[in-house]
């Protein structure tokens, strides 16, 4: 790509970008183009020592031994650009100080949804709107499986045909438990808000526990289920969160089909924006590393934006406090009463319910609920009052409504 | 905005932007804010010639003056940022030719699609991808009216309620006709190949001949109405038009409702990517003014994305030889053979029917087809042997289909 982009990339930035080196682990490994000699490498220190090497891309990912690696890097004095996730969520903090310190650039634009360039329309283009929250969903794997599932699938057929498929990887823990979807939500938190969050902090439930019952009630309540990340900024305070949510079929992020991925951005002065295309892939990756490679040299020797974007400490919102439109599932024995009680602990929290869907089967119903928007600590107090009861069969159901 | 975001500007860029002048028409005028003394002026060149001045927004609109004061200020070494797409779509290849003389910016975001920030995602992020496709709903009026008639309301009721909400002037001319939408395509074509369109060039036709018979037939075949700017990179030839068109229920740019603005970007490593938004409104265009404003701040003194974007100079395609799948509406009397004689005069263009809907109504039928891709011209040829039918009433109606 930086061979076939060079006349493009000489034209932005007045240099041609030539690969000088390459760090691989195998030299003689076939590969499907011819390295000039001389370019491959087993030693780091090459990389490193080089002076010819004006700025190094990591895409080895993993935390170790790429961070020690990145870190000695910019201490050398080379910009580096990242597509390592789990590296810039969890040791952004240490990397972009050092960074810093030796005043050279580390971008990570490809670390965040592949091709779909959302950190640097975060930071550049809407530098002058203050983003207040992010709906994303940020994990293809899952949204593959979903899909699928709304199609008729089971979780286990989904997936399944998303490991033929090469979506999904052989143990899929990270993608379908949300570990994936965490560590882009806290990146993108990080730089839309300007205060650090790390991946520990973002309360993460994946989409292991659904079951096609929850899909067709979704369908039913005129809703899809998606894995969606929501990062909220609330009077200085922030939270971060990772679940399925049951999202309305008229938002944008309900189009969102396959492996594909979508970030909404909602900010003072833009409403919101919706960028979406493909969130993984090789190909997709590396036009986000070249774009970050251009930027890094098209801008040497400028402050421009070349800080962490980091800039305050904000305190985590109080999960309680925590505001949405909550969809609930109840499974209960069929008897009179039931419904009524249920309803009069919501009130009693002062939730109130918006749409409701009861279904019966031989001597069971099961409730699906829509409630209006609330903080979740009073959905949550009403709900283990009602899980209490002995007429309610299962531990509830709960989801946040994208409206 | 300025103001509110200083400090984010400041440490993006090192730099606190103040307005120290303003160009207006009347300085008597009541105003929401007070400016400070002496920033208002009505004479240019007290901006031009203050050298206090280090960049100035133009976002006064219209070709004239605006484009001699842009000029001006160019060749006085002043950047400038313009929200003006009919100044930059008609007039660009003289202005970033002076700026490139002055060694200057000319930045122009929020000339298209106000908030949505395709211009830096085409010339920075998609740098390495060859975009050879553009989709575009970039204008929300029609979109806005065309939303509306697919609930069922006619072209004039939509129109009116369109015009009460402030979405579409008293004069909707530029609207609905594609005037704007065509002056944005030739700016996103323009910097997406890299060789210059102007509004001139881009085959245009607007909604005005559109009723709802079309929207329900559309509605029948799976599909909505659009006006959609298709920009098509082949070959080497440039091809740039902004028609209503079909499009499949499932496609992204379907479920941009409202006055709503979508791009679709289609390109060799990206597959496609989809930026969504506000495509106008002050406080939208505002946002991306500030963002041009602190980009040409930040990258000054630096060649990067400083040069025009055009930099070579491709030729149209034939229109003919421009491939698309079509939808046709015919309306013919009601007599046998009619439909085996249209299907024998498209067979013999070799354009291919893959979906058919015949509807009866005392004594007429209207027949709704829609055609496998086949260059235009062929479609054209077969369209205009069956229009000299003495059984067809009506001419033909012919929208691409965007799948």
């Amino acid at each position: 790509m930086l061979a076939e982009s060079g006349e493009e990339i000489e034209r932005a930035t007045g240099h041609r970008l030539r690969v000088v080196r390459a760090l691989v682990r195998d030299l003689d490994k076939e590969r499907s183009f011819a390295p000039p000699d001389g370019v491959l490498t087993t030693d780091f220190a090459d990389v490193r020592d080089d002076p010819s090497v004006d700025v190094v891309a990591e895409v080895m990912g993993g935390v170790t031994p790429a961070g020690g690696y990145v870190r000695e890097l910019l201490r050398a004095g080379k910009p580096v650009v990242s597509a390592n996730k789990q590296l810039v969520a969890r040791e952004g903090a240490e990397l972009f100080a050092t960074a810093s310190e030796a005043g050279v650039q580390l971008r990570f634009e490809a670390s965040v949804c592949a091709a779909i360039p959302v950190v640097k329309v975060l930071r550049e283009s809407l530098i002058a709107t203050n983003v207040h929250r992010i709906l994303g969903i940020v994990n293809g794997t899952t949204n593959f499986i979903l899909s699928r599932m709304e199609r008729g699938a089971t979780y286990a057929h989904a997936l399944a045909e998303a490991q033929e498929l090469g979506y999904a990887e052989a143990d899929p823990t990270d993608d379908v438990e949300g570990v994936d979807a965490a560590a882009k939500m806290a990146i993108l938190a990080t730089v839309a808000f300007g205060s650090r969050v790390t991946p520990d902090e973002v309360e993460t439930r994946g989409i292991t526990e659904l079951t096609p019952a929850h899909i067709a009630a979704a369908a039913e309540l005129g809703m899809v289920v998606r894995l969606v990340g929501i990062a909220t900024l609330e009077r200085e305070e922030v939270d971060v969160r990772v679940q399925p949510a049951f999202v309305e079929r008229s938002h944008p992020l309900a189009a969102v089909d396959g492996a594909f991925n979508a970030v909404m951005l909602q900010g003072d002065a833009i409403r919101e924006i919706t960028l979406e295309g493909p969130g993984a892939g090789g190909i997709e990756t590396a036009s986000a590393v070249v774009a970050d490679l251009v930027s890094v040299v098209g801008t040497a020797g400028t402050g421009f934006l070349q800080n962490d974007a980091c800039w305050r400490e904000l305190r985590r919102l109080d999960t309680d406090a925590w505001r949405s439109s909550f969809y609930v599932h109840l499974d209960v024995a069929d008897r009179p009463g039931v419904l009524a009680h249920a309803a009069s602990r919501l009130a009693a929290h002062e939730v109130s319910v918006a749409q409701l869907v009861q279904r019966l089967e031989d001597g069971r119903a099961s409730l699906d609920l829509v409630l209006h928007e609330a903080p979740f600590g009073r959905v949550r107090g009403a709900l283990a009052e009602i899980a209490a009861f002995p007429e309610v069969l299962d531990r509830p159901f709960v989801a946040p409504v994208i409206a």
